[in-house]
């Protein structure tokens, strides 16, 4: 490994850690002051911004990359407003160090209370959309963190552009220097040094797809906060509402089918199956969703394909669905815990009973009764904004916001205690 | 790495993982029906027990172990009998699974409840005490996990005969078995498969030396959470109440020197370093105290050593303090901050301002003011009991009781509702 990249991720590290002290004491105000200043920066500095998008794309082209990610990587003013406007949203949210969590006096008259801090330094591990750096900068800001930023090597000019703009705007109104740093090497030994920097970085967030995250997780020593796969569920139970239950597995899949929350499986209860499968079935196949089904589906839905054991494991982020009969609500349950990745999971059924079982048995960041789950999501949530879904059970479970971004301290104010 | 110990860490954490999903929608009254049949047969299994430990104190001494670890391994009827106990103050604890932590509507008309849920499959690993297998497994199960435990090879019979009697005194009861394992391999191999064990094992906690858990840290791809390390400070403002300072002074450094809560810096400031110091260090080394002072420590009390840089970094866990001079409430908290371990901080002093400043800037699990470091502590904290305190931020931070041994999951109640 290159002394040069490790002696690049040290130096930031080591500059965040310092900067984070200063953070973990700004005011509310100062902090707001300093997010409205940046977002009028991002919408002043459309031209540099473009400029550096500019060759993001044009060395993307030139590598014959196709269109797909090419969109993922472009920016342009309606992308650069959204920019801005999402750090506006944050400025606005309630600032969450110096929340009392809790507290209570102990009976020697010790007086303990529970207080909200930040974590420290987030490190942020992303692929190519550049508006993850400013958002996840913004949201890390609010909630008193430093963050290193380790992007994409596609979209390296963009986001030093971007940093650089926050950071000059920043400072202006107090920002210490090394609040926010991008690693600007852009190998891979880069982000294996931002993986082992203990000493400076609290915790690691990866965005991006499964391979990215995969990788975090088993090479970071850098405690991992675990994001984004999503295999979801919607079971339609015997009782369900077979009109609303229509809805919402439509909703699930097909309003936005590449995001974590939407739905890739379709488990449906024995008893309904004759009167529910044929007319969801055709009414997906109307909506273009490929479906693929177990033997007692394709009895009611001809034009399925089979499904194999690896369907009931994959996170299409398509329009593929899978389809399986199952006996009862346990039968669903126990699929779900098998084949899930604890994301969202949802029971379409009148019945209370049912209702009940799912959403206590169900292992998931969040188990839905008659909804969709499309509104697995921080803004849905009333969050106001999230750096991201948790599918580990550590720390935070479910959509990141501000507060799930913190840390805490015990504060206990004494009289002379000394223990006995 | 040997099949046969892979063999058996899967199949345990295997059977863990299938009696987590059964202990998460145990009741209460069942879970400490369970603890309390369990207390009762730790006390009708004495001999068992006796029996078991002589063999590991025989091996033990055939090794030439010296006296302090053996005391450490030794089991007798008054360390069982606080064993049971143990397991009976868990039992009257409540029970953290369930409690709905928060919740909201949303405005279309989502009900979300926030709540409390198992972790899973906890992992411990541990060294010699054999207490850590009754207390661990008692707390985990009170909280609706499953544990997997791997003990120090020179305890393990002792551990494998405690967790025979536990599981037969539990499964009478109802405990689901796998619900409490041990892993009987006791080389190396057995702890590095248990540390990549992600499939099955949702947390690990090491409980022993400063060794055990850099290892486990570095090691681990399951989550960790960091215990123990405590380089703990007491610092003397210039305010302070002097007689009251010595007390704490005192309590913090010679009530049990050897726990992770004691104080291992003593820190003065400038202006009361005359008057204090004298005093403090007479009385301390009437209690035994070695101290280790920087150049202006050593005019007041010159019987002290010098202090190397090694000293401000060092956890002594024995009767050595060492002493440093400070201009001022600053230069205090850019040394604990510099040197601590984020354990356990205390600033004595009559001033507001330097209280605030100090309990604001300090970054640490408990920061004291006016009372002993050594309250850091779930029991004394009032949680009842404790499996550790956490030096990280993620997660839990301080001492870890029951609560602090969840997870939380959204459960989110619709009518209907799609995503727009």
């Amino acid at each position: 490994m290159s002394t040069t990249v490790r002696d690049e991720v040290t130096a930031k590290g080591r500059r965040g850690q310092a900067a984070a002290a200063r953070l973990s004491v700004l005011g509310r105000e100062q902090k707001d002051r300093i997010l409205l200043t940046m977002a009028e920066a991002m919408e002043a500095s459309g031209e540099r911004i473009l400029e550096a998008n500019a060759r993001d794309v044009a060395t993307a082209e030139e590598r014959g990359t196709t269109a797909t990610p090419i969109d993922r990587l472009l920016l342009d003013e309606a992308r650069i407003a959204d920019m801005a406007e999402g750090l506006r949203t944050v400025a606005h949210l309630p600032d969450p160090v110096g929340e009392i969590i809790g507290g209570w006096r102990l009976p020697n008259g010790l007086e303990i209370s529970q207080v909200r801090v930040p974590l420290g330094v987030v490190g942020i591990i992303y692929e190519s959309r550049p508006n993850v750096t400013v958002d996840a900068a913004g949201l890390c800001l609010k909630a008193g963190n430093a963050t290193l930023l380790r992007g994409g090597s596609d979209a390296i000019h963009s986001n030093v552009a971007l940093v650089g703009i926050l950071n000059e705007a920043g400072s202006a109104e107090g920002l210490p220097a090394g609040a926010i740093e991008i690693i600007e090497t852009t190998d891979r030994a880069a982000a294996a040094e931002l993986m082992r920097c203990t000493e400076y970085v609290d915790v690691l967030i990866p965005r991006g797809g499964g391979g990215l995250i995969k990788r975090v997780k088993e090479e970071s020593r850098v405690p991992v906060i675990e994001t984004g796969e999503g295999n979801c569920h919607v079971y339609v139970d015997a009782t369900a509402d077979l009109d609303q239950a229509e809805a919402i597995v439509v909703n699930a899949k097909c309003q936005r089918p590449s995001v974590c929350n939407a739905a890739e499986t379709l488990l449906v209860h024995r008893e309904v199956a004759a009167s529910f499968l044929p007319r969801a079935g055709a009414r997906l196949r109307e909506m273009g969703v490929e479906l693929r089904g177990c033997e007692e589906t394709l009895r009611y839905v001809p034009e399925a394909k089979p499904a194999s054991e690896d369907d009931w494991l994959t996170e299409f982020l398509s329009l593929i669905l899978a389809v399986k009969v199952v006996a009862d609500v346990g039968e669903a349950i126990a699929h779900v815990n098998r084949y899930g990745t604890k994301h969202s999971e949802a029971i379409l059924t009148e019945d209370l009973a049912s209702a009940r079982r799912f959403t206590r048995e169900v292992d998931a960041a969040a188990v839905y009764v008659n909804a969709s789950t499309r509104f697995t999501d921080g803004g849905q949530f009333g969050m106001g904004a999230e750096i991201g879904i948790s599918t580990q059970k550590l720390h935070a479970r479910g959509p990141m916001g501000l507060r799930e971004l913190t840390s805490y301290k015990y504060v206990i104010a004494g009289q002379g205690q000394t223990r006995a």
